[in-house]
Parts: C-alpha cells; sequence; structure tokens
C-alpha cells in the first residue's frame, strides 16, 4: 500500500493518545480535520499549547489550574470546616454539579496502588497532613471511587483523620436510583440488605 | 459552579471539532492529556501544526498529500488506464486494503448536494473532465457511497464518461457477505433479487 506521507501518519499516531480512540477513529479524526475543519484543527493545536503551558496544580487542593490557588481554594464564602477527597478533577466537577456541597475538595489524582508505585507521597499525602494539622476542617467526606483500591484508598485516609480526632464520612453505598434490582450486583445488593435503613 | 478557567474551557470546547466528541468526552480528554499525558499532548499539538501546515491535496487525485503529486500518481508502476473515484480519503485505503486494485484514484471530497450548495466546480470535475481528455483512461471505476447523493454524483460522471466514450463500471451491489438475509434492509434485497446470477 502506498504511505499517506510522514505527517499525516504522525497525526494519527499522535490521536491514538486521547483515550478511547482507536487507529480508525485517529485516522478518522485526522481526515475530519485536514479535509473538512482546517480551522477547528488549528483552533485545537493551540488551545492544547496554550493549555499545557499555563495550566498546573492548585497548590491546595491539586486540581487542574492556571492560577497558584484554584478558584475554589480562593473563594472564601465557601464553608472552610469540610473536606471532600475525591480521586479526579472531574469527581469534583460531578459532585458539584449533582449536590449543594460548596466547602473544600482535595484532588488525590489517583488511588494506593503499590504494585504501579503510586505510593502516599504520588497522591499528595503529605499535603494532605499539613491541611488537616491546620485544624480547621472539623468533617472529612471520603469520595473515592468504590473500587477495591479506592477503598483502600479512604480507609488509609481516614485512620489519618481520626489519629487528629477528625470526623470522617463516606459517599452512602447501595442500589443506584432509577435501575432494577435484578440488575444490580450481588456486592452492592448484598450491602444495600444488610444495611437496609427503617422507613 | 466555580469555572475551571480559561484555558481548560477553551480545550474542552476545542476538543469538539473532532468527529463523535460530545461534552463528556471533551472533557475527559482534556482531562486525561492534562493530568496523565502532557508528553502525548504536546506531540498530538506539534503534529496537529505540522500537518495542517503541509498537507494539502494532490494536484491530479485530489488525496491529500504533503508534495505536489501524491505517492500514486507519482508511481509509474501502476497502471495508468484505470481510474477509481470516490468521495473521501479514507475509501482510497479501504479499496486498497481490500482489493488488488492498483490503478489511479480520483477522490471528489464529498457528493453533489445542490441543497448546500455542493456543485461539479467543488468537486473537482472540472479537473476530472481534463483527466477524461488525456485519452489514457479506459475504464472508470464508480465507487460513491450507496447513497441517493453518491448515486446521483455517480450517474453525473457516468453521463460524462460515456460522452468521451469510456468504459465506465461501478461496484456490484448486493448482499454483503457475512449476515443474515433477515436483517438485509428492502432495498438492498430487492435489488440483490432481481439482480441474480446464475451458478
Amino acid at each position: 500500500m502506498a504511505s499517506l506521507g510522514p505527517s499525516i501518519e504522525q497525526l494519527i499516531e499522535a490521536f491514538r493518545c486521547l483515550p478511547g480512540v482507536g487507529p480508525k477513529s485517529a485516522q478518522r479524526m485526522t481526515f475530519h480535520l485536514l479535509e473538512r475543519n482546517r480551522a477547528g484543527g488549528e483552533r485545537l493545536a493551540e488551545a492544547l499549547s496554550l493549555a499545557l503551558n499555563k495550566v498546573q496544580h492548585c497548590q491546595r487542593c491539586r486540581i487542574l489550574s492556571e492560577t497558584e490557588l484554584c478558584s475554589r481554594c480562593d473563594d472564601e464564602q465557601r464553608r472552610q470546616d469540610q473536606l471532600c477527597i475525591v480521586e479526579m478533577p472531574s469527581d469534583v466537577l460531578a459532585i458539584e454539579q449533582a449536590t449543594h456541597y460548596r466547602g473544600q475538595f482535595f484532588v488525590l489524582t489517583g488511588h494506593l496502588s503499590p504494585l504501579d508505585g503510586i505510593g502516599p507521597e504520588a497522591l499528595g499525602i503529605p499535603q494532605l497532613i499539613e491541611l488537616f494539622d491546620q485544624k480547621t476542617i472539623q468533617e472529612v467526606i471520603l469520595a473515592t471511587n468504590p473500587t477495591v483500591e479506592g477503598e483502600a484508598t479512604a480507609h488509609y485516609i481516614s485512620q489519618l483523620a481520626h489519629a487528629r480526632e477528625i470526623k470522617v464520612t463516606q459517599l452512602a453505598h447501595g442500589i443506584p436510583l432509577g435501575g432494577e434490582l435484578e440488575y444490580v450486583d450481588s456486592g452492592t445488593l448484598s450491602h444495600a440488605f444488610s444495611g437496609r435503613e427503617s422507613i
């Protein structure tokens, strides 16, 4: 087969770094931009360079931010005594969109995973301990993912908070709304059953 | 909700120019690159700028190419007497991967669509007529998409070729291999039935 030329092939290869993009989608994206939307492609290249250049992590909560403190940490209107701990920046957005929570956040950017060499340091735990030691936080809300690694990370952090006599809560586990009981996995169902509430 | 900062939001917006990428995927791509794969993001930005800068259309067949003539048109080993006409560059790759065809190609980059203002000029028909008039082409193979617009475009081109006494063929229509008859659409089935072949 005749080749497409190095810069087209390089672009197809480069698109594959995006999550969920395989060889076919990467080719489709490349042809789409070069054939039909060059202006969009230029905007994308510029936005990428700009963001990679400017966006760092907030010094306090570790979310992505262009400024040293993100707009949340810089906002004195927010409650200072609650701290919600999540794995990823997108979890912050999801919680803010779904709830009325307007306290502080802390983004671990992952979970403990010793086999991959991800220990407390990589998750910013030393920074978190500093926050705990400032004594302003009255409640730590653990909102890590309900996976084995997420639960282990939550357990580890809860011990750190308990040692400093900070109240620790965790998102409720149970049956998700709107589904059918038949299709709920057995782990969730047994958890929900043993944790049944009087009404 | 607190904002993410202008350059993150710009990047999310810019990713939406890609085909099949909605607001959620765009956010996921943005967080993924900024959080986990900055090197990949830089490679993508560079590859995009480079390709947008270098890649033009081949002067002869209109496929995307970095050089004035693409590697296919520049290859004298290929048959010069057959010309396969397709709508998109990806169709060229698909045909080369699936068949032994090693003749010439011509990429329309779309189909006739008067309502969208896409007429013969936009599809390079004047260029195609020049090719026809060079008298080297003995057979035109129409491989436009089997849609109403694709068929109309094929019909239009077949008339141009017939007027110059060039043989015109079209990809065979019928039942695709590997499916079940029950799920073949009725248009295809009726076409396949009336075009039945003796074996």
